[in-house]
């Protein structure tokens, strides 16, 4: 505590984000990707011309932009960018939440949404999963200032379909649903699509998963011409040039592979699979996952002590110190190596 | 406007940053340095191992702050890094100027500042500059909820000398005062040294300037522990990984090379007086400036004019619409060639 901060810092409870050791382990605790970014995006660093670095970047972005739109057909105007998700998702949670009702959340999801809220002084109401472990979706079209969800959830793991936002949408009209889709592309089923019909739809997602591109925050927003331009206004009043000149080229390279896109997102599915099939066998439970990890519990053992024992095997896993976590660990999908090396350690632990 | 914004949003005024031309142009307009970073930050980037981008970065940027905190003698908890030193301002405002009297500014200095005082929903109080077209320092002491002022300032180019800004803390200990540093490579006097004495001094700086990495969005600020604290506690609830893997390896590479820092500086600062010079001479009252611009007004021809006969051929400078600068340009310094052109085309036009 300071007498120099202003008071609402003084409340603040800020997002803790998962371990990045500096000792070798296998790192399976913050979803990264196991394969390495398109080899396109190692030829952008290789030819960057490192004096174009004195200059600005464009501060629209127009060329990522450009790219994200041609990839996901819609157009540029409906498109934004940010220094990473976590940015593009504050901007947002700045430029449409400040209501006069309180925002809706699942009680389970993405951390960082009630941190936001803190940060800057939004009301919100949280709402249980299902007993599948799933979004409540109808629960969420109940009177708010807007809603927001991660879909494919997380950690849960269980993505909606299109279908289901579409219903959800139907009776939201009057404010903003967010959609946070960090993990679509491991299985889930984008609304991107009907940002058309929508005008409050807006979808975000990221370079970081997918894309192999954590290291270089890149994350982006889609929704109509008029949430667009909100969260212009508000990048604007905060950091004129918030995406780099080299992430932005990084980005569109990456974005012009769609062929080591498909390959990696099929390894790490298939290599999710299989890791479920054997931690069945291990005695988890390990609930559905159409995301590039997986939530499971022991039937018998208790998650901090497999937490631990992982760790003292240099694996690193996630473990969530919530009431309704805590029997759960969250499971990186890493290489087959990678998993290989964490079962064995499983198998030594339950024996 | 949109009724999907929060009521705030409708009310913004974003700020405005200089044009960035897709055409070919001499751009003098948004202080760029005219030379390319230091070539070690060319090899960074060549070295820089793609495959590691699938990482999220270090959230804490140790390497960088290390590297900052041995370039100017402070210890490593002594600095917070930020996407560009716009962030850390508008960080910096959330975390210490959210009071209930009244920031004191100078009436003419860094834009931006209102901005984030109209984000963050900040009352604010201006200071006319004096007679000499320098921040009034002394009237800085009123009673307040805090001070921020660029030194030198921007864009009058002044900078006052350290002594002078210890005396404005002898008078305020009670609330922060930000200093912001961006232009302080080219002739200004740095108050980091009296970060020891003062735990409401907080400097911020940038590599956009006198580190030609403005492509890169890289600024720092140093200040006492409980300070730092107060940034990271925002930056913790808006972002946990601001900095990007490259980006830091390309800042510590720029600072690690004295030579071409110190060389490329006093080449601006030669280029910058022989152009004052023949501003003189061409009829322009020129402000004396310890950065890497010049304000100059010329005593009978009309800035608006000017800026339009420049850019007919081919020279992009900064003219501000506002009350009091708009008889004024903002011509940054470039090469000696590109500012020979710009004398050239001044010629023409005053002729």
């Amino acid at each position: 505590m300071s007498k120099f901060w202003s008071p609402e810092v003084r409340e603040l409870t800020p997002y803790v984000p998962g371990e990045q050791p500096r000792q070798r382990l296998v790192k399976l605790n913050t979803n990264e990707n196991p394969y390495p970014p398109a080899p396109g995006v190692e030829r952008a660093l290789r030819e960057f011309p490192a004096a174009h670095l004195r200059r600005y970047p464009d501060p629209e972005s127009w060329a990522l932009r450009e790219a994200l739109a041609r990839e996901h057909g819609v157009d540029v105007d409906q498109v934004f960018v940010g220094n990473g998700s976590d940015e593009v998702l504050a901007l947002a949670f700045q430029a449409f939440f400040r209501q006069s009702r309180p925002l809706l959340m699942p009680a389970i999801s993405y951390s960082f949404y009630p941190v936001y809220c803190r940060l800057y002084d939004i009301s919100y109401r949280t709402l249980a999963l299902d007993d599948h472990w799933q979004v409540p979706l109808d629960a969420l079209s109940a009177d708010s200032g807007g809603v927001v969800f991660a879909n494919p959830n997380a950690p849960t793991g269980h993505g909606h379909p299109r279908s289901a936002i579409a219903r959800l949408l139907e009776q939201v009209s009057e404010r903003v649903v967010l959609v946070d889709e960090a993990y679509v592309d491991f299985g889930g089923e984008s609304a991107v699509p009907l940002i058309d019909i929508h005008p409050n739809l807006l979808v975000v997602g990221t370079f970081s998963k997918s894309r192999s591109l954590a290291g270089l925050r890149l994350g982006y927003a889609f929704g109509s011409r008029e949430l667009i331009e909100g969260l212009e206004r508000v990048k604007d009043s905060f950091n004129s040039y918030p995406i780099d000149s080299l992430a932005s080229a990084a980005g569109i390279a990456a974005l012009a592979d769609r062929g080591h896109f498909e390959a990696c997102r099929e390894r790490v599915i298939a290599t999710r699979e299989r890791t479920r099939r054997r931690l069945d066998e291990l005695g988890f439970e390990v609930l559905p996952s159409q995301t590039n990890f997986l939530l499971a519990r022991h039937h018998d053992l208790d998650a901090g002590e497999l937490f631990g024992g992982l760790r003292e095997r240099g694996i690193l896993v996630r473990h969530f110190n919530s009431e309704a976590l805590r029997d759960f660990l969250r499971i990186s999908i890493g290489t087959d190596d990678e998993m290989d090396s964490l079962i064995e350690a499983l198998e030594a632990i339950c024996r």
